[in-house]
């Protein structure tokens, strides 16, 4: 017999990028920084005793929140911890959509975002994005018209890499009538002479909720720990209505301020990925690939029509290879790779294994 | 303007149980296990490294689920882990309960799975305890009759540590249509004589679901993970299609999987938490408290009806001298505590208080 939901039943789950086991390969598939945490995230790790395992953690992480607080500039209370960016992503969806209710994404994006809305039984309203991954003008009318409750922008985008400008995120917030979220999981890379920062968006919108992760920015994959900021309404319901009731753990609270509070070992890193994306970009240019302009620790490679076997054959050869990369089998990317951009050795490795397959 | 669905907008959250920030607070009110952790999570903690944190985990927790596999007895397929076992209430709720659909419960039984459901938009199936806790014999009919989908029953039961016998779950889960949740977070802390073990439900039934922690038994509340043993379809559609895409973090993976690699480490703390038991459990009756057997790590002390200012006063004036037990807002629950307990010491002294205080 079945038990399971009939929305359930008809959907298909997540399917993450591949985590091998052993050693020995170039993993440039899931976006992971290519540099360890800061030295601090591994003094905290020692300071934590039994005493602080035996007992549950604060529910609410209240230290790391005021920490990212004063970084943003915003009050504790407009910010919530969540075990990973995804498991925000859910809480919003849990929170503001109701079953039945559409959706808002763009196409493509992130490919969780559809899972998620599967499993709350919410449909979709997607719009597609222009060719050159720019936004139609009027994609809130045209989540306005579905009646979506709430839409994910995410930005830089991904799988491209493009960043959308404040500007025009104000004008989405401001004409959106659900609860728009801007996933703003890869905009520690974003080059920092482009000023972009969305916070004053939460702001002057009550309707806007943006999403932190310290998987990528500091190198905490393996943490879990994300956080959103938002309107004190949107962010208050959440945290004493919604969510878990110990979402985060007392290491990762630990582990996750540390991270927070070092933003110059942080940057660092930052300002190393941003080097190695640009040479990334400028040798696959070279080698043949289309290749969009990146703000993000990843780049989105176009094959060479030339090239037998397309972009799903290069991905198995460099699989054979021990070298992963990501490959969507999905609408407008089957000619394309998501190239997490690697350390100076693994970019270097996979540009010469690129050069002798093509 | 409010955002959040109709039915967040009329409900409560859950309210943990205090936690003070500062020391010296003998702290008898969230049931976390008065020992330390097992030295082994403690040399497991020492051996995580940078790479560990910089990527992502494990997606399902398999070396961990391969232990507990070994340790009950059932293959690794059939099990999930989970972020606490609080998710895998909420996940249970989300994959297996309709909107609009009721959830069962008994009351009173553990105060949060009101809240998820709430959350889910289900209505309760509320079935009343008899004035002993024990089971009213068709309390499977009673939730079928409401169309229940799911069911919770917590055994050792919360908030009275009351156990109940593996024959009569068997005639529940064999008589009730949806799926049976047994919520056994405090199932280590039973008496070893009575023999009690469900694993054979989960072989013998397609709906029953077991839920573990490890944040009572071993001594890891702080951490937050959990587990679920049930049959392979309903843990299956959990795992790859409704939990969030890597729920359980690189450390807390690893310190879960050298906790449960250490029986008999655990094993003493619950030993000593029996002898304390039976050891609060008298002198609280000597008290003149009201008492039920406890096969769990609190007792439910009704308070004599003497005592000024009732259960509520008492709770009070125990905070007052930095002694913090659990008192219940809620029906049936007014004249009683619920006290964790504790440590020898931490016993001695709440002892030591309360005769003070009658």
């Amino acid at each position: 017999m079945t038990y399971e939901r009939p929305n359930i039943a008809r959907m298909t789950g997540y399917t993450p990028g591949e985590q091998p086991d052993g050693g020995g390969v170039i993993k440039l598939n899931t976006n992971e920084n290519p540099y360890p945490p800061s030295d601090a995230v591994m003094r905290a790790l020692q300071t934590i005793d039994g005493d602080a395992l035996r007992r549950y953690p604060h529910p609410d992480a209240l230290a790391f929140r005021r920490a990212a607080a004063e970084l943003h500039g915003v009050e504790a209370d407009r910010i919530i911890a969540t075990n990973g960016g995804d498991e925000l992503l859910r809480l919003v969806i849990t929170t503001f959509v109701e079953p039945g209710k559409p959706i808002g994404i763009t196409r493509p994006s992130y490919s969780l975002y559809p899972v998620l809305a599967a499993i709350q039984d919410a449909p979709l309203a997607t719009v597609d994005l222009h060719d050159d991954w720019s936004m139609p003008e009027d994609l809130a009318r045209q989540w306005n018209d579905a009646g979506a409750q709430l839409a994910f922008i995410v930005n830089p985008h991904a799988p491209s890499g493009t960043l959308y400008g404040v500007e025009l995120l104000k004008q989405i917030a401001g004409a959106f009538a659900g609860v728009l979220v801007i996933d703003e999981a890869y905009a520690d890379f974003v080059d920092p002479d482009l000023n972009y920062s969305s916070i004053d968006l939460t702001k002057q919108y009550d309707n806007v909720v943006l999403l932190r992760t310290m998987s990528k920015g500091y190198s905490l994959a393996g943490l879990r720990f994300g956080y959103g900021i938002g309107s004190k309404g949107l962010i208050e319901t959440m945290t004493t209505k919604t969510k878990d009731s110990y979402p985060t753990d007392a290491i990762a609270q630990a582990l996750a301020g540390a991270a927070i509070g070092d933003q110059p070992g942080a940057a660092e890193t930052w300002q190393a990925v941003r080097g190695e994306r640009r040479r990334l970009t400028a040798e696959l240019v070279t080698l043949g690939f289309g290749v969009s302009r990146s703000q993000s620790n990843f780049v989105l490679a176009t094959i060479p029509p030339a090239v037998a076997g397309g972009a799903k054959g290069l991905y198995e050869a460099l699989k054979s290879r021990n070298i992963l990369v990501r490959y969507f089998d999905s609408e407008r990317l089957t000619d394309k790779l998501r190239i997490s951009v690697g350390s100076p050795e693994e970019n270097t490795a996979l540009l010469k294994a690129l050069r002798e397959l093509m």
